[in-house]
């Protein structure tokens, strides 16, 4: 499917990868990978015939519904999958028009295709993520030993390296990463039909086969039950994303900080310019990123908040979620992509860094420069980074 | 402009009016509006050539920009306005060029365009909230005498009259309409210059005069000074959206709780399906209203939090506002609109209210229903909100 | 009653007249003074003993609940009224007894109290806030013509006068205040009774006056019906609260970037030390300001989100607004307090600011320097508050 | 040290053990413990004197500061630790002075205590999560075959049994506990001294040995580098209680729901009174679980918004989360322990759920009660529990 073009904000605020990955195509597609994936799981377990899978399969793979349409009926129901189930029904031959959604109620397939949606997101999501960490490693290493001063409360405190800060960058859009990386293998899928008892798929041993193989087959985790109203999923993707655009929200503020004509410490490679004014230099990358972070927090919060859902489907709280997963997503998306692009190429300059470091020496009193041990700590931290990568089978 | 075709989720979470005046198209428009509203206001100020503020006008009204392009390009600066600027200034004749954006600053245009949008968007809104009030006010009329268990913490726990529960509602959507449209009168154009001196505006004098025409021509207030990083006109938007949800929430929840089957004292018109179920009726107006007003409160957080903002213009805070502020109007829009429609020829059940009244009776151990003055607070705030009414020059 | 003790936080994060307007003393002191007040209303209408309410009244003059037994006893009924009550009902001669809390509900008098609690807070919260804005007033004056680096984004962008900016912060810190003025003059009584019907306050008109004279008595605004899940008060009071924190926080950020080393165009009179380093000289007035701040948007949204409440009243969202109400005013009155101290006198480096803008003009490529209108709009922002001040018969 | 008397809202707000574990004398033991620790660590290392180290535990175990007089100079520099490394050194012998505190900043110390005090937060909290799950697990067990109506956007949809419903409880708290507890075992220690360098810890190998003696002396994770800026654990800690409290609100939702007299499937086993109503039987526990979890979404998102934090250390987002932090721990402590309160002896009439059933069954159209696989699921969900609680070394 083609990519959705690009909305008046979204150069700003939805760069990079993830935008694409979740707009209505996305989840379109999503949806409909979750109703052949359930044609299929009952077709194996025996429930559906087979060609009535195969057949669900290929109306799934040509159907072209049409957005605005789905859009409008969804009212109707509370949700688009009412109509798209209708269309498929009639994409189908006649006699496998009863197999289509079978045992499954519209939440099982949109919460499935949730986290489908989620899943395709966050790879790229995280590749971004990564390769500003790998960045960050890269300025670590490069500025091991290039002294600067350290920073607290925004006064000049005691002399750093550069390299350390950069580390304490990596690791934690590291830690970050890590996180999110874990809640994307245990995304679940969902099925449970009507009221989560698995009453349309077959006898309860066929059912749990097709519970079992609906997940396996999307790549999804299979969990021991329907989580119609019980959101931990969605509240672990919510807390993983927020410390996501918290950490690049912090490495972002930084870059914006020694980009201050007064400091001047960093340059970002491709600074933006001004309606108003041709000589500005501003960080518009990390400028950007904060602002994709900042718009995190209080998406996380409504994700929560809807969580408390009312018996077997919920009177609104689950609808409710729709919007802010995918806007935490794209923001979240936007941040980091934002941030690697911030720090890819960033200038450092390292005799401003001496310079601003004369002035706190000279109120230190002092003309040697302790870094403490900061050199080792660098060390450390890219050592337990190779590792942790070797761990992973990955490459630094 | 043709309106914005639906999106997948946008039956359900964007009903109504509010979305396409908050849409690309919307906020495009209003861009147009802004840059042309200045050159009108410069050229009234004797500051540009009558002449070349007719070219930049008629340019306003003629460019068709491809949203794409400009959604693109706004990744370089920033922003949308720097290459919306570039494009005008190709639109008009080569001597008026210097003329189009002329003391301004991207964010002037983009703040007066956010001020002009909320301004549009907020007058729907407003009727339809006004609509929801009256329907509350008719029930109130309708159901003055009509007796009902009173619930505390979801409990049955003393007679009350349906009218009352109805006036209720109706003296919140009402209270929360009037913050709103005081608020509306109150948005204020934005125009400081680079760094809010007026420093390309003319003479100090004439600055003054440009802004003040500017304001006046698009229809907002002028505020004392640019409030480029003092953003207390959004925080006030914010917070009156985030009551409207509110009011509107507690309303669609009664909604659901009396359309309980158990309960069955209210129906919705227009009952929902479901995917599973065909007996379902489930009040999908009212749920819908829910989803919309559950949104609300992390929307607003967001905009608070980006009111710390940096000296003259922020690093990232005030984009973090485009996507919230939007997405805020929307969601409070669309649960504006369906509780709109939840309460359009809501079914009340006078009989199943006796029903559920009797058994608290029994256990009160009394068989007189005592209704304390509900009639006469019907009537009160009946004839306050009259007067109200009165008041403001409109009719109930 | 006297002031509670500081804890360990509070130093910090609790600065200033505020707190010890919220604690549980005040908030006790305003539950029987709420139960004083229905008393005599009660009495006045007619509709209990003159001398049953003097009775009542010494008893809530006299009586010294233990916090703690009241705080456990709470648990069992929900709330603290409840076991207050029963506390009153035996500080009274037994005949009296059954006139206490007549014809209330706990949520009456509880909210009641919550909104004496907050308009009690609000008045010395207004006037550091008041305090602020004339500290910022008499800097742009004192700074009308002093120019120096306007900043756009974190980079230097065009001249300015520190005055001007003076001013900015002045219009802000005044429109927040005066929101929350407005605000405070609308926070309403609450009375009900059981299912806010008024059933135990005599006739609908004995009601009605009784309802009246509470509100008078107590200095609060008498509302149309009860609110008791029409939470609009809160949401007002929330909000206007929100947008003071946003706005403090605004000035407070500008004061720790100006306080930076490399930028050192202010100063805090009394700047902190740290535990480490005897050389810091850190703008600790205003990080406690914006660390007062911080908080405030969070505590917003839990309080919109709790308006959602459920019938008569609600199950688990009015206790909800408790703590976080608190929160609210006193993390933002600690914030404006802060806020108010960092600005006494400020010590402003004009020459600094020479330096830092010579450095602009430099890129400039220019020697002279263009505050464009700076100096008309600070005399202009401060006519438009002495005029303000004059109407409201105030001084400036 | 003594339990802190209750508050007014205590009983109802801060129910449980989490409380006194995070009031101030919780903290000032937890700051006094790292002190003792880092003295402890550095004479291990060599740093200091081992007979230093000695006084200064001693010091720690006996100093019994006025909470008031470090709140107080707290005030002065920012944070409490300042005034009490003072006073610590006052409380050692005067060679001994200069080794308290040494190499730590202000952050080390209070970091490590806040997450010292979490860490002895979340064992009772846990436990009382826990209870509450094998609570869940019993109402599965015993009513794995009690047909009831299942709901879903609040009308019947079809059946399931009460089993079904609980075992769903059960496997959402048994998640959210799972990860908090993950959440727990991970907690850094925090040591970095002024910048982060471990600059006055000695040579770079003791410094390494100081911090890994540190963190494992008082039970804490090692972190790679010190985290000042870096708030991923801050962000982990808090998404994982926003989850615990989401699960455990979800659940109390439905006790409150199926506790309304026109349903009537369960009741409390205390319910309570009213001070208007004798007759009332509110679910107080689930009503009061509810308060509590309502207010965790605003805090999380308090505490993901202040992870943007400046260079070495941050101008005030650090210092914001020392309430939200303590406020989350609190609430969502109170919520899980009235959930547990509210499950404990859960009355559940399965009369009632038979007759609310049968209503449904008639608009079915059918008198099998099909319930799907619901029984099987229980035991499923029961046995990897059970399989988990093994795992874990615990029983069931």
């Amino acid at each position: 499917m083609s990519e959705s073009p690009l909305g008046l904000f979204d150069g700003v605020l939805a760069r990079g990868p993830v935008r694409s990955t979740v707009d209505d195509e996305a989840w379109l597609l999503a949806l409909l990978n979750a109703e052949a994936a359930l044609a299929g799981a009952l077709a194996a377990a025996g429930v559906i015939p087979a060609e009535a899978a195969v057949a669900i399969a290929e109306a799934c793979a040509s159907v072209r519904p049409s957005m605005t349409e789905l859009g409008a009926a969804a009212a109707a129901s509370g949700n688009p999958v009412v109509p798209l189930v209708r269309l498929l029904r009639t994409a189908v031959p006649a006699e496998v028009a009863g197999y289509v959604h079978k045992g499954a109620t519209s939440q099982d397939i949109l919460d499935t295709a949730a986290m489908l949606v989620a899943r395709r997101a966050l790879g790229p999501l995280l590749a971004d993520l990564t390769a500003a960490a790998d960045l960050a490693a890269d300025l670590a290493r490069a500025h091991r030993d290039t002294p600067m001063a350290g920073r607290t409360l925004l006064r000049q405190a005691q002399p750093i390296t550069f390299g350390l800060k950069a580390a304490g960058w990596m690791v934690g859009l590291d830690a970050a990463a890590a996180r999110l990386a874990t809640v994307r293998t245990q995304l679940p899928a969902q099925l449970g039909g009507a009221t989560g008892t698995w009453s349309g798929l077959g006898s309860p041993a066929a059912a749990a086969e097709v519970a079992r193989r609906f997940a396996a087959d999307l790549g999804l985790a299979a969990p021991v039950l329907p989580w119609h109203t019980m959101r931990t999923p969605i509240a672990e993707l919510a807390g993983a994303l927020g410390g996501v655009a918290g950490v690049t929200g912090k490495v972002a503020r930084d870059v914006t900080l020694l980009s201050q004509n007064e400091v001047a410490e960093v340059a970002e490679d491709a600074p933006g310019g001004s309606s108003a004014m041709a000589h500005k230099r501003n960080p518009v990358a990390a400028i950007s990123s904060l602002a994709g972070a900042t718009q995190a927090p209080g998406l996380v919060a409504t994700l929560l908040a809807a969580m408390i859902q009312e018996h077997e489907r919920a009177a609104g709280a689950w609808h409710a979620e729709w919007r802010p997963l995918r806007e935490l997503l794209v923001t979240t998306g936007s941040a980091v992509s934002w941030l690697r692009a911030s720090l890819t190429g960033l200038h450092v300059d390292s005799t401003a860094m001496r310079t601003n470091l004369a002035e706190l020496l000279r109120t230190l009193g002092t003309t040697s420069i302790d870094t403490g041990a900061a050199a080792m700590m660098v060390d450390r931290a890219l050592e337990a980074r190779a590792l942790e990568l070797r761990r992973l089978g990955g490459s630094g």
